[in-house]
Order: C-alpha cells, then structure tokens, then sequence
C-alpha cells in the first residue's frame, strides 16, 4: 500500500490533515477519491490508518481509523560523508540510503573535498519520494554541511572508513552499537592526517578488505550491513 | 596503485601485451612512460606487476616482473535481475555490483518486466571501468537475457527476493554457500505465480524485513551482505 506524510492531526475531531503538496499527490497523482483508506506516516515512526472525508480545492482530510507507532531499527547508521564531486553520485546515495534506513546524513567537508555545496531542497524531495517508495516510517535527516575537524571534535565516537589497512579492522570485525555514527571519505581518500585526528578522538578505522569503494557506494554498503544487524531483532 | 587489464602474456619472453584501447588509456590519459611500472589483470584473478618496455604509437609492451594468483571471495554472488525500466537503474546496479564483488548479472525477463533489451557493449564498459576504479581483479560476467521460467529450470537452487512474508525468510536467517544465486524482482515485484513455481525448483523466499527495495537496491544490498559474509575469510 501506498504511503504518504501527513501535516497534523486533530485528536479530539480525529481528523487527519496534509500539506498542498501530498493532498495534490494523493488526489491528481494516486487518484485517491472520498471514501478511500490510505495509510501516512510523520516520518517519525507514526503510522495512520485514514478514511479520505473530505477533498476541496487540493486540501484533503482525513479521519483516523488506527493510530500505531513503529519501532525504529535501532542499528540505523549516522553517515558523515565527504561531498562527492558528481551531484548524481550524492543523490543516488540519498536515494538508497532512505530505502534500505539511515538516521542522519551529515554531509562534511576534509581536505580532499572539491564540493562544498549542496542543493538541499533537492535532497528533501529526494529524501521522501524514497521513504515513501520503501515504505519506510523515518525520515532520515539531512543536517548542515561540517567542517570534517569540528564535525570530530563535536561527536567523538564512530567508525571511519578509509583505504589504509594500518591499525584498521575490517568491517566484520566490528560490532553495531545503537545508530553507529560512520565517515566516508571523498574521492582520494581521507588524508592521514585526518585518521589520526579520528583516532586521537574516539573513532575506529575500518577498510571494507580489498576493495577500493567509492564514496557512496561505501555509504550504502554500510547501511546494507546495519539494516541486516537491525533485522536480527525484528 | 591503478589498475589496467592485460591482453595476454608470452612467458617465454615474458612479454605482456595491452590491446589498443588500454593502451591508449596507460600512455595519453594516466601518462605512464617508458620504465615506468604498472598493474595489470586479466578480471579472472591473475594479477601482474610489468614494466612498460616498449610505446608505439598506442602499442604498449611490458615485461613481467611478478605474477601472482588473487584469491576469488567465495560468496560472491551470482544475481539474476529482472531489468529495470529505466536504463540509468541498470547501469548503475552494475557498477556499484562491480565495485562490491559479484559473479555474475543474469538480466531477467519475468511477468512484469517492461523492459526486453540491454546495450551490452555499454554494460561491459561500465564493468571494466568499475572494476579498475574498485582493484577488483575478477570482472563480472553479464549472461545472455533469459526468460524467468527457462532461468529457474535450468538454474534449480537458489532465493528468490520478494516482497511477500509468505513462507519467505529474512535475509540474515539464510545461510549463504558459495556464490549463491539470488533472484531479484521487477518493479511490482515477481507474481505470486513465480515465486511459488521458484520454491517448486529448489528456491528459497527472502525478504528485507518492513522495507521495500527498488531492484537495484534489493541487488546492492545482497552484494554488500556477501562481501562481508566474504571478508569473515580473508
């Protein structure tokens, strides 16, 4: 069953109501009439079972007929990941990353970093065509661009992912806390100067064995494994 | 260090020959020269250390310094994929594929693909580009399109990935055997039709817990699950 966001709820008329944006979708789009039951979430574990009472002029309410709250998988990743060149590259790691569940996207900027800007009203669109393509009841968050030795500094426990195989376990090796915070690096990898830095604060260097993965594609192979740990508890 | 692939070696003179193409590529874009030393593979686990001996004009000629056979992962997966409609999806499967580890991409056509045809040549040069970017020295076989029932006749053990929580197990209850063969549906997912005429064949149902992939994601996310299954033995 389709899924879509709702704007707000009225609990002691037990209406339901959307923004513009998702009643046009739910009406023009998913042709969607009175009378129909269709279920949204907040994007924040919240999900609604709601009979459509009313459409007027794009403006959709609904009733609540079932209100459950969903457990978040509690292996959700925090991914800070040094901007990719390619804008393609972000986005498809956007994507995915909202498909298969991350909790936060800290883009970072470190000393190989060309891009230093993101367009994010984009990735917001991105973020929720993909939440609700997979029917997923979180919306991950897209936080401010970070400057990679203040983003270590503020969050001092994590994994980063890099292509040296010195002091480094290989990512099996690990073990999963609740939301791991991971790095990626950019394309040229972290400077070694910025694993130590890590290192010195509280992060664990990991490599993914032989293979020289890019940076989003390193991105969604650790949301792959988290979501997998996460599946052991379902 | 980059990575190149070879043509062929005569051990004799120990001579190592590039085609026109990788010439091209080692002389005018990476810039090697004449005693400069490079890596070459064949993509089926040999891996070469050469001197480039000889250029010209886009002729590469090396002599072979040491030769050593690289370990193939043993989960590596075989994945036979229902095409996605949008040929960006494809592309892109096949390159992230490649750049994680996989045997081999069988295209698919079940009952509801759309799309029938693959540009092959395209394919094939994303995967050499993928697995040179990546130091993978196994490069993926794309197979001939096969029909969906014709596939699971022949190929008679393996999981189907699904959507349905009928009979169907999580991904991280399976135990993978070497390079397990995983089917992946299309858009609006297998019928219910093939998936039981899968399990009448020796398949296996998964699914990836609450989410619902996109094809290609459901495809990365096996990759990933299998390298690192892989990596538990390097």
């Amino acid at each position: 069953m389709q899924l879509f966001f709702f704007k707000s709820i009225n609990l002691s008329s037990m209406e339901v109501f959307f923004d513009e944006n998702e009643s046009y979708h739910i009406i023009k789009v998913m042709r969607k009439k009175k009378g129909d039951i269709i279920k949204a979430t907040d994007g924040n574990g919240i999900l609604l079972e709601i009979k459509i009472t009313s459409i007027k002029s794009n403006k959709l309410i609904g009733l609540l007929l079932k209100k459950m709250n969903i457990k978040a998988n509690k292996h959700s990743p925090d991914i800070g990941i040094c901007i990719p060149k390619k804008t393609s590259r972000f986005e498809w790691f956007i994507e995915k990353a909202t498909e298969i569940g991350i909790r936060n996207i800290y883009p970072i900027i470190s000393h190989n970093t060309e891009k230093k800007k993101i367009n994010y009203d984009r990735c917001k669109k991105i973020i929720k065509m993909a939440a609700k393509q997979s029917n997923n009841f979180y919306l991950p968050e897209i936080k401010n661009i970070s400057i990679f030795k203040d983003f270590v500094v503020k969050k001092q426990k994590g994994f980063i992912a890099n292509c040296s195989n010195i002091d480094s376990k290989k990512f099996n090796e690990i073990k999963l806390y609740n939301n791991p915070l991971f790095l990626v690096g950019p394309e040229g990898d972290f400077s070694d100067f910025e694993i130590e830095f890590a290192k010195k604060n509280g992060y664990v260097s990991i490599n993914f064995g032989k293979q020289i993965l890019r940076s989003e594609t390193a991105a969604i192979y650790i949301c792959s494994i988290c979501n997998n740990a996460n599946n052991f508890n379902l």
